[in-house]
Parts: C-alpha cells; structure tokens; sequence
C-alpha cells in the first residue's frame, strides 16, 4: 500500500508544500468544495480542498459523511481558521461508499442513548474518539506507573471454582448443555462432568490469587475483566468491567493509600499530557451539556479545571469514624434531607452521604479508612479495637467509590477466626491459607474501577458510554 | 513501614558500607550462617550473614526455608563468589514463619508436575519466578510496541452472544439455576429470561469488534483472555489464554506480516534486554534438561542463541502452494515418515508439516501465505485466483503456530457470498457487515497467541507453566 501520513503527525508538523497521501473518513463535506476527513489518530480533522471544476461530477457524489477515502495532494498554509495547513487535493479515491441515505451517522448531533444503539459506528463520532483515545492513554499509564515501580503485571484467572469472596453474583460458566446436564442419581447437577469438573464461574475480583503472586514476587498488579451478575440498570455498574488489582508485600495500609493516591495522579496527569485536545474537547462538550441545566445543578468546575484541581490538592484522609461524626453533625442530615439518615457509628455509607464528603464538606477527593468489619470482607486486617478493619476506600467528585482496598490479615488465626465467623468454607480456600502459614507477611492492596476512572476523566456521566460494548441487564450486543 | 531496598536495587548498586534494610523469603540457610534471601525483584539471591555466636538460637530456628524475613544490616564486599555483595545482619525479624516439616517447597529440584500442583507457591521458585518476570516483560513490551505506533488499546467484550465465527466449541455463560433454567411453554430454555435476554458465551476472539474499533480510529489492538471448551490435554492448548489482536484500516496482507514480524521481533528484543538475567536461568535450565535426553533429541541452539537467531534474521515468506511442493518433496514424507502424508493442495497442515519446514527446512521462523479459502474463516479476503484468501500464519520453532491473520474481506459482496456458502447467518452480524456498508477500506491484522510467546521465549515446553493458574480440561483450581 503507499505509505500515508496520519492525520495527528500531519498537523503536527508545519511543513507545506509537500505531497503527502491521507486516508480517514469524510465527516463533512461542504460546498462541493471542503472535506473534513479524519482518520481517528486525533480528534481533528484535516480539510482537503477539492478543485471541484475540474473533478468528475460522478466522483464528487461519492463524497459523503462516512465514505472511506485516500487523498493525496499538497499541504497548503490553511484558507480557514482554527487549523494551519490543507490539503489541496490531486487526486482523490473513493475506498469505500457510505450510502447517505441509509448511513445512521448523521452530520448532526445524535443523543448518547441513539449513539449505544450504534455502538459499532459511534467511535466514528468527535465524543467516542475521544473517549476511547483517553480509555487508551489511561490503560497504558497504568501499565508503565506500576512497571516503572518494578511491579509484575499477572494474569489472573477468569474461570474461577471459587465464589468465595462473596462479593456478590456470579455468571455460571458451562459446557454443558443447559437444557439437560447430566445428573447424578439423586437428580442433582452431575458438575463432575462439566468441563472443569466443578462447577465453574466468572471471577468478581483476582485479588485472591494476585495475593499468592505477590507473597513470591513482593509488588504484583492485575488488570483484567471481572464480572457482576447484579441486575443493576444504573450510570455506575456493568455486568462486565475492568479491574486494576494491585497487591503489595511488606505494605501496610499507608502505603496503600500512597500507591493508590499517586497511580491515581499519574494516570490523570498523563491523560491530560497525551490526549490534551481530546480532554479540551470533551471539556467543552460538557460546558455545553451544563448550559442546559438549571443553574444550581452546574458544575462549580470544568473538566480541565477539576483534573487539575485533583493534581494538585492532596486527598483529604478521615476514617469512618470522623466521616459519621460530620454526617451526622451536616446540615443535610439534621434537616432530614438524606434520603437514609446518618444515625450512628456502624452503617454503610450511601452515595449521598459520599457525595457530600466529597463534593460539598471537603471539595476534594477523600480517602477514608478503618470502617466496621461488619461491612468490609472477610480478608481485611483487623484492628486492634476489634471493631473496625484497616479498610481504605478512594471517593471521587461525580463517581464515588473509585478505588476499595486494605491491608490484609496476614494472621492465620485472625483469618480463619473471621471465615468461621461469616461461614466462609476454608476447605475451599486452602491455597490461600496456606500463604499465611508459609512466610506470611504484612501486605495491602486495592481495587480501581477501570471504567469510573474513565468516567471521571472523561466528564462522562453514564458507565455504558466509556467501554466500547458495554455488557448489562439484557443487553449483549455486538 | 521502614523503608527497604528492593534485592534487585541493592544488587545493581555497587555501595558498600551502608546501612539497609532488605525483606524477603528465605530459600536456604546454611551453617546457622548465610542466609540465601529472595524477594521476587530479581533472580539473584542477596546473601546475609548471620553473627549466629550472637543470635539467639530460638531465633536461628525459625530461619527455615520460605520464612519472611525483615533485614536490616551493612552492606559489605561478598566473601562468596558470584554476588559482589553481602549484607551482615544487625537485626533479623521473622516476619512470618514456615514450618519445615510441612513447607511443601523444599530446597532441592522439584518436578514441573508437582509445582503445578501447588500452583500458589510455585512464584517462589527460581524457574517460576524467571518464567512470571519474563511474561511481565513481554506483556508490558506489547503495549509499548503499539503505543509508539499510535495503535488505540480496545477492551472488547468477553461475554458475547454471536458465536458466528465458528473458531471452536464455547463456554456458555448464564444466570440460570442450571438445575432448573426456566422453560417456554414448548419446553425450550428460555434464554429471555436470563441475564443478558439471549444465550451468551465467552468470546473466542475479540476480532469481530476489533475491527469495528479499526474502522474509525485507524489503528487498534485488543490484548484479553479468549475462551475456548476444547477437550484438549495437550502442552499447547489451555481453554482460558490470553490474546494480542491489532487490526488496521488501510492495511493489506504485507503490512500484517510487517507489523506482526516487528511486534514479535521487537518483544523478543525488549525480554532480552530487561531480563537478561531470568532468560540466562532459563536458558541453563534448558541446557540441563537436554543432557538428560538423547543427543539426536536435544536441541541445536540454546535459548539465547535461538532468541538472538530470531532477532537476526528475516522470516522466511511464502506461500501455502509453495510450502505444500516443498512437503511433497520431502525426504520425511517420501519415505512415509509423516503420520499424515501430504498427498496433494488443499489440505491443511499438521504439526509435524509445520515443524518440518520451520525446524528443518528453513531453520528459521516461516511465514505462510495464501492458503486455500475451504480451511480458512470466512472473513478472510479472497484472491484473485479463486481459491485462496489472503491469510498469513507465523510459524515458530518448537512451537508451530503463533500468529494466525489475514487481510480482511472487506468487500460486502463477496463477505455475503461466503458466508451464505458456508451458513453463516448474517443477521447476527449485522453490525458487521455494516462497517461493509459504510466507509468500508482495505484492512488487515492478526491474533497472536500470547502463552504461545511467553513458551518461546522461556524455553518452556508446556503451556500449562507459563500462565500463573492454568484452565483446562478437569482443572480450575486456585
């Protein structure tokens, strides 16, 4: 194929007068005169000048909103404002058509609702490039902060025998044929016959296991699918999201916070470097949504202006305890407008008691630690004051819980004390007891949301619209 | 937490005479004297030396293998030979005991068998340990290849409900009580009701949507776990493995094979470099193990030297008729050494065919082309000739397949065609064939078989050792 430039690289350079071949897809196409083609490697499309005289009439119907095109021509000083260069266009093929009458993707702006119907196509769109660009840069941040830190990226299981955690609803997992498995002769499930020989299911978190690497490997981290099967139509959960699961040994729960508070600024910080034009664009586009609302419930920040507040500002750390205290003490709480009332020490915290620590008591992210073991998992650390464990959950601005974790019992007696007590079966769980009887150690790790922190940088307001195909109650399309 | 100094720091430091503190697992203890410690950083072992006349002796005996120590101790010149430093302990803390009696690592040679069997502590071998460094490597290596190309990561789905490409038996995923899935009134499953409101299963590729992606941002790759129920007991084969898919607009079969011999060549390259240490181990391991076997088994290279082979020399290209005249030819297949001869065109190829050309008739990694549509899939774009498609497999020494792609069909007519001839149902992928309506465009890309690489390049030989906790046929434990 002859070699094109990429659109990012061409408006990155200031060179004119040279020949240069693109290939994208028409956006617009004004005039008979300017095409807007972009190809997906920026959010900017560059403007090809077609000698509309001298071109066949037959070619330049071909050129409509979503044809797939290979211009070349000559980079021009720009006729336009906003961008710096052309292309004159010599000569223009048409790859691919795109039937303007039946092609969904309209030169206009289409809700996000219309765009998830049409989610194979809505990357072709200023929002979705964008969004997914940024997905992209925060993937790859994460990667290099832990590498960088000397972390071993593992592959933890999906298919998984283990429920244990309990952390909520699984997905069965099967090879059998669902309208008649085997049975045994008291009529029960033949799991011996499936393809595990157990019955299987997808895994909720690969904390477990990332806990056995990192007692050989000292810093492990994951990051891979996991699975709720909770019938949850909300803007904050998916059936199927992305985990970051890192696992540290010889760590106690203040070095979990430092990790997780520092990945947390890089990963923005970065974004914000790469994908600078895509967050400036997803910024403005949220101005735009806000100028829609009522005044009371704008923005007090842009998105810009609020990822680099979170840059810049050190989160606020509490623990539940002194969180209870000023909810209960908030003048929400004591005028009743909590839909559930902060009534004392021991309840879990809501969405909207979280919100107000976050957006309307600290103004910034907030770290909290120490809740009751009563609420928390099995594995967290228990406290001296055997009531609280050494829990920490990262809230942000607009998301809420964006990254839980803690320090581990390390204690065998604790551990397994606590699994008899919530009737966790240890058989089950051996291997992971026996890291406690082998050269156990103090170790911490957490769990970041991949997808709320798209969602936070993004500015986006629904979970579905920052994972390409998103997987929910009755929905697995494409 | 005190701060420490990683093993891996400490050892590449050349300072002596500094206090440190180190933590780890103990993997020997010899004399009362000279504790072997390992903390995963590195392969190498830091040596602390124990004044064990003014040790406590209840202390000296829970120095066992696998206890986790916290050490902190000078830095000084090794009296040993192979480390260039020591570390004489001032304090020795044991963080976490092992009982020798029943720590089931003990210091001697165990069989890859049994660590397999205990899967959770096998990180703490030399051999493992290597193997998981270097699988972090190559996956970090991956990422970094396709960033620097400005190649967008994509998560695409893995609960899907098209099975339409046909790759292989699939694990159904539902929400059902499999002992009694509600039924419709003519007694089917009634797949309405469950989770997703249709049978649904875990994606064999994430090719299908990767192309949806490559159709409006240029460039992309997926990098997650594929799926496949395949009752195959054999040391290539795991029903859960990771895949790296890019797929690229404006790219034909050339490109493919540029791209995919750059990725492996470049991944190859960053392992050797980063981990130098780890594939050296394992490149010994790989020597002693030969000398076990008889001299016309063993191997012509050693690891290094057939990684370094890899780097050093170009692929070898051709085409499926022309691999198959060479087979024909052959002195194995004359002299009817082949379980499958090879009579004539159009049948595919078997292990030992592949073996044959890469291992002895080239000596080198092979990239086939152009085979015959009938074993190939159905989006493959079909040649001129009317007989092959524009497929492309790479071919590896000792592993056989690595990479699987082709040039896509993106001509709507001809993709229709053939997958009427060969009943796929085009409903299903309705989203599909619309990137064929709108803006379609030459495309290109591959699937690389991750734990294929992680094989090749530890020397390993069986799949089930290079992926932390293997799935496959009666296995999901852990």
């Amino acid at each position: 194929m002859s070699q094109r430039i990429k659109i990012k690289a061409l408006l990155e350079s200031d060179e004119t007068n040279i020949d240069v071949t693109v290939k994208g897809w028409v956006r617009t196409f004004r005039n008979n005169q300017f095409i807007a083609l972009n190809d997906g490697s920026t959010n900017n499309n560059v403007q090809i000048v077609v000698d509309f005289e001298n071109t066949d009439a037959a070619l330049l119907k071909r050129i409509t909103t979503g044809a797939a095109l290979s211009v070349t021509g000559t980079v021009v000083p720009s006729l336009g404002k906003g961008q710096k260069i052309d292309i004159k266009a010599k000569e223009i093929e048409v790859l691919g058509d795109s039937d303007p009458e039946k092609y969904p993707l309209q030169p206009k702006k289409h809700s996000l609702e219309f765009l998830r119907e049409i989610a194979h196509l809505r990357f072709r769109t200023n929002t979705f490039g964008a969004i997914f660009r940024v997905r992209n840069s925060l993937s790859f941040a994460i990667h290099q902060f832990f590498q960088d830190r000397g972390f071993v990226y593992l592959h933890t299981p999906v298919i998984t025998a283990s429920d244990a955690e309990g952390a909520g609803e699984t997905f069965h997992v099967t090879n059998f044929d669902i309208a008649n498995p085997p049975r045994t002769e008291s009529g029960e499930v033949d799991y011996k016959q499936d393809f595990f020989g157990r019955a299987t299911n997808l895994t909720v978190s690969g904390q477990l296991e990332g806990e056995l690497g990192a007692m050989a490997l000292s810093d492990i981290y994951t990051f891979g699918p996991t699975f709720r099967a909770e019938n949850s139509n909300t803007t904050r959960h998916l059936a199927e999201f992305w985990m970051i699961e890192p696992e540290m040994a010889f760590a106690d729960i203040t070095d979990n916070m430092n990790v997780a508070e520092d990945l947390l600024k890089y990963v923005i910080s970065y974004a914000l470097d790469k994908n600078k034009e895509d967050i400036e664009f997803l910024s403005q586009r949220l101005q735009e949504e806000d100028k829609q609302k009522p005044q009371n419930e704008r923005q007090e920040m842009t998105l810009l202006e609020k990822l680099q507040f979170c840059l810049d500002n050190n989160f606020e750390r509490l623990t539940y305890t002194e969180a209870i205290d000023i909810l209960k003490e908030s003048t929400p709480n004591k005028k009743k407008k909590f839909q559930y009332p902060v009534e004392g020490w021991g309840t879990d915290l809501q969405s909207e008691h979280e919100r107000y620590l976050v957006e309307k008591h600290f103004k910034k992210p907030v770290i909290l630690t120490d809740y009751p073991k009563e609420i928390k998992s099995f594995y967290m650390r228990q406290n001296d004051d055997g009531k609280t464990v050494a829990a920490m959950d990262i809230l942000f601005p607009g998301i809420g819980e964006i990254v839980g974790g803690s320090q581990r019992e390390e204690r065998l007696d604790k551990l397994e004390q606590r699994m008899d007590e919530i009737g966790i079966p240890k058989d089950e769980l051996w291997w992971y007891l026996d890291t406690r009887r082998f050269g156990a150690c103090p170790h911490a790790g957490f769990g970041l949301g991949f997808e709320r922190l798209v969602l936070f940088v993004t500015g986006m307001g629904n979970i579905r619209d920052v994972i390409p195909f998103p997987r929910f109650p009755k929905n697995a399309e494409f």
